[in-house]
């Protein structure tokens, strides 16, 4: 069981890890410098605590604690009960959800991994916005995609704004980094994947048309899109058919549209 | 031609309708208190001033001014030509798109003229948020989709925020208010359109099993969803197959699945 501690002292350096949460996202003090996984509300914190992730410790309301004990019985970290004022004052603003959990950060699996055991995935380049991000991951899980594949420019999916924007989502669905683009790619064809680049140009094919029993949707930011480098690595371009005269979709909206043509196939 | 104005004074009254645009959509001096229809960025512009909205005036700096020529050949509106600086002195903050235009509000088109020419239509209850709202315009311009109707607890499609997380796509798409909820809905059937309530309830039919040729998608708020009155007002519910153990989409994204859905067939 969790340890319930009571935190009346704003200055409690045990709060520590929860102190100026706008900002958290860099820790020189930490590997890398990249800040710890932080959830927020008892949505994401129950995903936390169910992820693989070393929880460190929770902060919250007496109310929100409260309701997450079946989620703590087995979980052996100090659980901070304070007032929301004191939550205000240690975090840095006023945090509408109630309660807070930190975890290290893990490695993530190798990219081998998340393909072997994979039916359909997202790979994704240039994705840079942490709500884009958070969002893709969102509708990755909700539409059953195994995994996801980050090549260069994405964003970090464990900050803290694509882990809420996520729903938590980033800490159930796989993901893990190319380390070689495009050439990494191989491995997804090694594993029977066929690569397929969404992209408005003219020579790709509608959506769903495609086929293929193990896909990868291979995906770009809106506005610059797939880099030559990425679309010459796919096997086949795709796009989702659109009104003439109208731009891209949001990326994660096209993403979805994707998940769902894959996931009904 | 639009008139070219420099301005350079930021006290300069004819800039009033530019000022504190981050509590612009509060207009007391305006009628029904709204605030102005406001476009920002050249992408955006460009819509509103193809839209029948009646532009009253634009600011801008030099180079997005020079950018809009040709689209301001036959408006015959003020075209205050200002520094960064000056701009955001007057919006009350560093707008970084550097264009925008001011029109008037006009009266939307009654539902009847909109239910009349269309084939697809989404009609919406509680949505209430200005980012989903715009979005969800966004995916329904980009989709095919011929209007969209309001019901009661939606927010304004011509907020400020609206405008522009639509990317200017809420002065392109028809949209309407129905008066009477959801009895007003029986003009859809009158015209021969199919009611489908999206739900994730589990009598529901998986979206790729609608059928119908004019079909109305009804769509709730992420969270609440669809009131009880609105699902019986229904012809069929239908849903997003999604994955076991995850919640709802967001709700411009389950939109964008449904519009996708609907103008593939």
């Amino acid at each position: 069981m969790a340890q319930l501690i009571p935190a009346n002292d704003r200055s409690d350096p045990r709060l520590d890890d929860f102190r100026a949460l706008s900002t958290a996202d860099r820790r020189p003090d930490r590997p890398g410098g990249r800040g710890l996984v932080i959830a927020e509300g008892t949505v994401v914190v129950r995903r936390l605590l169910a992820s693989g992730y070393p929880v460190r410790a929770l902060l919250g309301v007496p109310r929100r604690i409260e309701e997450l004990a079946p989620d703590l019985a087995d979980v052996p970290v100090p659980a901070y009960v304070a007032s929301a004022e004191l939550m205000a004052e240690v975090v840095g603003f006023h945090l509408n959800r109630g309660v807070l959990a930190v975890a290290d950060r893990a490695p993530q699996p190798p990219v081998a991994r998340i393909v072997a055991g994979a039916r359909t995935l997202a790979v994704l380049e240039g994705v840079g916005d942490h709500e884009n991000l958070g969002a893709l991951f969102r509708n990755a899980a909700a539409l059953g995609i195994d995994g996801v594949l980050l090549g260069p420019g994405c964003s970090d999916p464990l900050y803290r704004r694509s882990v809420r924007v996520s729903m938590g989502n980033v800490l159930r669905v796989p993901f893990g980094t190319v380390e070689s683009w495009p050439d990494g790619l191989k491995v997804l064809r090694d594993n029977g994947f066929k690569i397929a680049a969404l992209t408005p140009r003219p020579d790709s094919v509608p959506l769903g048309e495609l086929r293929g029993e193990k896909v990868a949707v291979l995906l770009g930011a809106e506005g610059p899109g797939l880099t030559d480098a990425a679309l010459d690595a796919a096997d086949v371009a795709i796009r989702i058919p659109m009104a003439p005269g109208v731009d891209s979709l949001n990326v994660a909206t096209a993403a979805a549209i994707a998940f769902y043509e894959l996931a009904g196939r």
